[in-house]
């Protein structure tokens, strides 16, 4: 039997610090210059030399102001403050490679629909059809005060409006040129069949639009579409909507129930579980041998700053972690996505007992998941074990850039390609879509709702 | 006494026919790929090469439907449709450049202002502060039903909100961070003194943003402002914000005395009148003799779509061209933005009346401007007569691309450099307000009002 082979991603942020808090001030992590765009360059071509399918770039538009109240811990610790725009590092990096894919994360307070729509179907040109959006609702009260709220929705509404968002762009990328609309004929002077070109109209509760899509069609209409929701209502959107899953977890075996869990919903809502591809959230720390692997995650853990790590867990969780004992043994209460996934670990780890101590140290090396440190043998065995329990790819995260990536592509990479588990090379020319799903697929598949909007409009006589 | 150097920007637009409705189907006119990352990076390399200034890149969103009542023939003749986001080609360029500033149209409904104010932040990182952002408030209706309105706001409530817009983001530039906010302090891992980091409210009628810039300070923080309001509100709105101010004309002389009285409104608005820039929007046809040049024109007008310019003109004007006898005479009618610029034309051209077949000619070959046709000296001549006119430079648009700039770099700007009007080099590492102001001058300067905004932040104890 062959053995399925593993998509990496690599998980990054434009700030100083994405989930590694402290290690900034290392001389060897260049977070520090990511407004420089050779940094990012120079990332994408390091990504591409060890075959990884994608970065994908994390963001948030507010700020990590639960931690004490306020945002003083994060903005002296650079923690995801400052924060600069993701998406516009992508056209750069394309220009620079040539197979990589480029997730970025967009949330839904963000951009209007009719705006976003044409920023991800330029992308998806730019890119050659290597784009993907990372669907997010936002987490932080900030960022609806920023956008003029009073705060943010509550958290069943927001999925609502993600829902309605997701149909709105779904309607200018599907339903507004028909894939014969261009046809460049230049004797006649005719670039486009004006028939062929449709308005969109969406008028629902939160989002109006009328007009037809300003982009002709791009090589994948649809971005490939990521979400990473942990909560019930979450994870129904993510079965319904999602093309890669993202999961955080202590264990392969956790994740592994996760993932089954994806594809019973993706079944009952009527996907083929198939068609989404799991990934799990994971930071590494290799070298030659187990011991000096150790060593690295050592000099990473005694630069960890505590400030930084609970200004992250207070922002995702909701909870001020400044107003916990730090002896305090943490309990699980489900209420909101990040907190159903901190807490989950304290619940899925029976080893002992956790505390707000643990969290903390937890955090402050791991950001929101687990740190496997070994040798290069020792993590590619680990790294098979979760995919053998059900995973199809990682979210590699990072200690320090781009030395983390290094070590893990000089030495990791090769063992997983000896033992076919990573790709060799990439397919020429194929898009995003094509390298996860193969040959052929560069459009959304149905019956995910944008292949059905497509469906529905262009099969009417 | 040295002369006056002319400021160079380069027109274009992220799209098939920006202002050349037709000549798309030529051999030598490569903006059918305008979907190629090369296409724009190998244009900044010419730019560059040229010494120009800046490239700006025109934008609309909506589509050109008042030309008998739809946009059928806009999309058949590619018309500003489909148009591509033009922000997202400038990282691309301004990593393969080192001198090139880039400005781009943003208008007012496109994007919430505290997600503008860090797209803008973050490009003015990756560019090093090359960057600027041409102020519009949109002329289509068909914008205004894209995001979700019954149609435009009229046009003095387009430019009150454009006010607001301005204010709300100049406050995220320029109240939010101080110039000592960052310390990166890599000893005691401080990044920032989170005391210098202040909330910015803006409770307006339009636009509402509560939060902290999530950009630290930028080279330029508010980026070189363009504005190109033709209006009496326009023209208003351009005294008070614009440090570029682009303007239509058929002549030196006509294009000098609108010069003339923007200097007297900024005065009058209390600005130094030599805080505003001056630039004409220009085609020049040019080669080695002035036959070969005419030859050229000729050539070009041959292939000029009939359609395509009304499809530009009506939408512009806001008159469908399709309805009017193409023998009926122009009047002069005061209504809108373009309508005064178009009219302006024929009215201040008294060498013969204007019938509606002459506006399509002259759309259809220069745009919404004037071309000067001739031999590289006799161009240099008549650029030399604009600038002592009171301009201070030129936005020149192509009838191809790349070839026009091409012709113009290789043939003019020697011509030019030789009697000191174009710059022979940049200067090093300056930011495009530098290039523009002078050493020293990165920063927007009072009594502009970001500036005012900034000073009265900082000044505080």
């Amino acid at each position: 039997m062959t053995k399925r082979r593993m998509f990496l991603n690599a998980f990054s942020m434009n700030c100083v610090v994405h989930q590694s808090p402290g290690l900034w001030v290392r001389a060897d992590d260049r977070m520090v210059d990511y407004k420089h765009l050779d940094v990012w360059v120079n990332l994408a071509k390091l990504l591409e030399r060890g075959k990884f399918d994608a970065l994908f770039l994390a963001d948030v538009v507010g700020v990590y102001d639960v931690f004490r109240g306020s945002r003083e811990a994060a903005a002296r610790t650079a923690t995801q403050l400052p924060v600069n725009d993701p998406m516009l590092l992508i056209p750069a990096m394309a220009h620079a490679s040539e197979h990589l894919g480029f997730g970025f994360t967009s949330g839904i307070l963000q951009y209007p629909p009719y705006s976003f729509a044409r920023l991800i179907s330029t992308l998806d040109f730019l890119t050659k059809g290597r784009i993907a959006w990372n669907i997010v609702t936002s987490y932080l009260e900030s960022a609806g005060r920023a956008y003029g709220r009073e705060g943010l929705p509550d958290h069943e509404e927001r999925y609502e409006m993600a829902d309605e968002y997701c149909e709105a762009v779904y309607k200018l990328w599907e339903a507004s040129w028909a894939d014969d609309a261009v046809v460049k004929d230049v004797e006649r002077g005719i670039y486009a069949n004006p028939a062929r070109i449709l308005d969109v109209t969406h008028d629902g509760r939160y989002y109006k639009v009328k007009g037809c899509h300003l982009t002709e069609p791009s090589p994948q209409r649809t971005p490939v579409l990521f979400q990473a929701g942990a909560s019930p209502r979450g994870r129904a959107f993510a079965a319904k909507h999602a093309e890669c899953a993202f999961f955080l977890g202590p264990t392969a075996n956790v994740v592994g129930q996760y993932v089954a869990d994806m594809r019973q919903l993706a079944s009952a809502s009527g996907r083929n579980p198939d068609d989404i591809l799991s990934f799990a959230y994971m930071k590494i720390v290799t070298g030659g041998t187990e011991q000096e692997a150790r060593r690295k995650y050592d000099d990473y853990f005694a630069q960890v700053n505590y400030d930084s790590a609970m200004a992250l867990m207070s922002g995702w969780s909701g909870l001020d972690f400044g107003q916990l004992d730090p002896d305090m043994k943490i309990e699980y209460v489900e209420t909101n996505a990040m907190r159903t996934m901190l807490y989950g670990f304290a619940k899925a780890d029976p080893s002992h007992e956790w505390t707000v101590r643990d969290v903390a140290n937890f955090a402050g090396i791991g950001g929101a998941g687990p740190v496997l440190v070994g040798s290069t043998e020792q993590i590619a065995d680990q790294l098979e074990d979760w995919i053998d329990a059900g995973l199809d790819g990682f979210n590699i995260a990072y200690n320090i850039t781009p030395g983390s990536f290094q070590d893990f592509i000089d030495g990791v990479v090769p063992v997983l390609q000896q033992r076919g588990r990573v790709q060799k090379d990439y397919g020429e020319g194929a898009t995003l879509r094509e390298k996860l799903y193969g040959p052929g697929r560069s459009r959304i598949a149905r019956p995910h709702p944008a292949a059905e909007i497509h469906a529905a409009t262009w099969s009417r006589p």
